[in-house]
């Protein structure tokens, strides 16, 4: 793993979780970094996430602060803990306080006691180093089963180019925005506008394009450091090049989010080609995506595609059923609105595996795609949420 | 049960479900019936609501012919045998062809043979009676668990009128409109334009204000017949007792369907009150009941209210969460947006019975208020989902 240059790291457990796994973690740059950062758009938003778009707004960041446990949201004390918590760690790390982005996952609407934080930051300070990214991308973990990171590195003429991500899902998880936390660190020196429009452009494809149960958090954060440290500034075409190294950061990402959605056993990806115009093809994908029916159906290694076409049907997209053609797996299993002949056998067998794809191809070939990530609907969802908080 | 004069009811099985249940069903009205309808608005939309449709415009209907077992949906042959079978009934009744309306329900995109039907057709006209309204109640059923039936009489100057509803659940249940089939005869005399407009006020708050899991199906039905037996004409103010007791009816048959949604154990009512208009309330409401979050804690009894704050958050409704408040069987477990004290084990145990009340106010005391049904997700809603076709 090519980690980006000038960022240290450290977790600890600090007693917010039950379970005693490592809830608290700093990711530092050695340089204050440009940033740029995406969020919920929920009407209730927790306490870090209103302070974390104040701070990311001055466009420079030394640290992020984070916790799991606890979404510090919906409480008596939530802005006086995001900003105490922020303040001992600007204290320990001699940097300001608006240079420190909090970030909260966890249970809403409990008290969260900030002497937890603020008596873990010293030691969490102290023990910063560059290669703990691994411990910090395990400490924000809740109801994930396994640790979701990605990287890539690029080289460009005057040298190259790192980017790590973390994120964590995983129920919860709906477009716009979609993400629970992220957190992706470059050593590329890019100024704070052009970071943002990079972070707009990668998150449409990614954790936007994401759902596994259609809600949506109170906490989601989705955060972009650019520390300079490599020395390398990516300018004219080197930014694309950069654009899609990033890109494929933020789509590795969504797609391991999707895959380890709650109790899922198997990432869904839903495409729709053929339509008027992007958005209806995304509508038309969001409503597959989200639709129970069909998300049961692929647990089951189900080839129903009628819940598929009926899905589509209550996108809100007008359209001839006739005119559509629907695919699993690129086996064509419905053309022009009616049954297509398929070896069902062959094609229940690869239903079976961890990766499902879905076609929903509009035959009048408009221009129109969109591709969502989501996961299958099992048993296990319910277990995880139905004793979640008790 | 009083049921309306003049029907007769027939059910039998015609082949078309694998196992040997009733599954085909006529509902016979001795002198032709005015009729409303209200119908999918699902883009994919079975060959039996497009005929329905076109058979409810005449505004008198003599029969309704149904079947359960298969949606006779994204079939090559759907419109043929659809208009096939209503031939066939109206042969054996001696009825216009468009005095037949049809419906089916069950599995979508294979084909159905139209002579399973028309074999079946003769001895059901042969076999009906006034007294087998339950046996067409149960032959509609597919994954429900019970009989879903409500009736009302009314008494009025010229005498009394009953009015008899059965309809069936009990996925793939959503808003605009939520029915799947029902079916609602009265022995009024009522005109057909004031019988679309009585349904049309009863569906709004029963039928439209349904959600088991925002999937709406392609076969969705709901058909009112007024045939006059009674000889009494509401008019007047006798029109609105009559409209209340429609009201009743379809209310208690769209609260029997929530009740019994896939795998359901608890029937659930969330309210939202104090919104600026009736369309805000309702989004806050479907939000909430439409969130698997919100719906797998109900499940496990959990009194987990950050969870119905944060649906009410995405609900595309602007509010500041620190004037909502929220309650369980009212007991208020959040008060503008903080927690709430209450007793958790009284409430715990309180949530462990059959029918659950969410209650999502706006202290800002608006006028806008909905009511939404809907149920607890469960682990039964994935098995009978993941299997339901093979």
């Amino acid at each position: 793993m090519n980690l980006p240059l000038g960022y240290r790291y450290a977790a600890a457990y600090a007693g917010i979780r039950k379970d005693k796994r490592d809830d608290v973690a700093l990711i530092v740059s050695d340089e204050p970094a440009t940033a740029a950062g995406v969020f919920t758009t929920n009407m209730v938003q927790a306490a870090p996430v209103k302070l974390a778009r104040k701070h990311v707004r001055k466009g420079k960041i030394s640290a992020i602060l984070v916790n799991a446990g606890n979404a510090n949201c919906a409480t008596q004390t939530g802005e006086h803990v995001a900003l105490l918590s922020c303040k001992a760690a600007a204290k320990s790390l001699k940097t300001k306080v608006n240079r420190v982005l909090p970030a909260s996952t966890g249970v809403i609407g409990v008290e969260l006691d900030p002497k937890l934080l603020t008596d873990a930051i010293p030691g969490l300070a102290k023990g910063l180093a560059a290669d703990q990214f691994v411990d910090v991308a395990k400490a924000i973990l809740t109801t994930d089963t396994r640790m979701k990171v990605a990287t890539e590195t690029v080289h460009l003429k005057d040298g190259a180019v790192s980017i790590a991500g973390m994120t964590k899902g995983s129920g919860m998880i709906h477009p716009n925005m979609a993400t629970t936390l992220g957190f992706v660190m470059t050593d590329a020196a890019i100024a704070a506008p052009v970071l943002r429009e990079l972070l707009a452009d990668g998150v449409a494809q990614s954790f936007n394009s994401l759902t596994v149960d259609g809600d949506m958090s109170t906490n989601d954060t989705l955060a972009l450091l650019a520390n300079g440290a490599s020395k390398v500034k990516p300018g004219g075409r080197e930014l694309k090049t950069f654009r899609d190294a990033l890109r494929k950061v933020l789509a590795s990402l969504a797609e391991q989010i999707a895959a380890d959605g709650e109790g899922a056993r198997k990432l869904i990806v839903v495409r729709a080609t053929g339509w008027k115009s992007d958005e209806d093809a995304a509508r038309v994908a969001r409503a597959v995506a989200n639709s129970p029916l069909v998300k049961t159906a692929i647990a089951g290694s189900d080839p129903n595609w009628g819940r598929i076409l009926c899905a589509a049907g209550y996108a809100g997209v007008v359209f001839d059923p006739r005119n559509v053609s629907v695919s699993l797996q690129d086996v064509e299993v419905c053309k022009s609105g009616l049954a297509a002949e398929y070896e069902e056998p062959a094609l229940k067998k690869s239903l079976d595996g961890n990766r499902v794809e879905i076609s929903v191809e509009n035959e009048k070939r408009g221009k129109g795609e969109a591709r969502i990530f989501t996961c299958d609907l099992t048993e296990g969802y319910i277990r995880i949420n139905g004793s979640y908080r008790t």
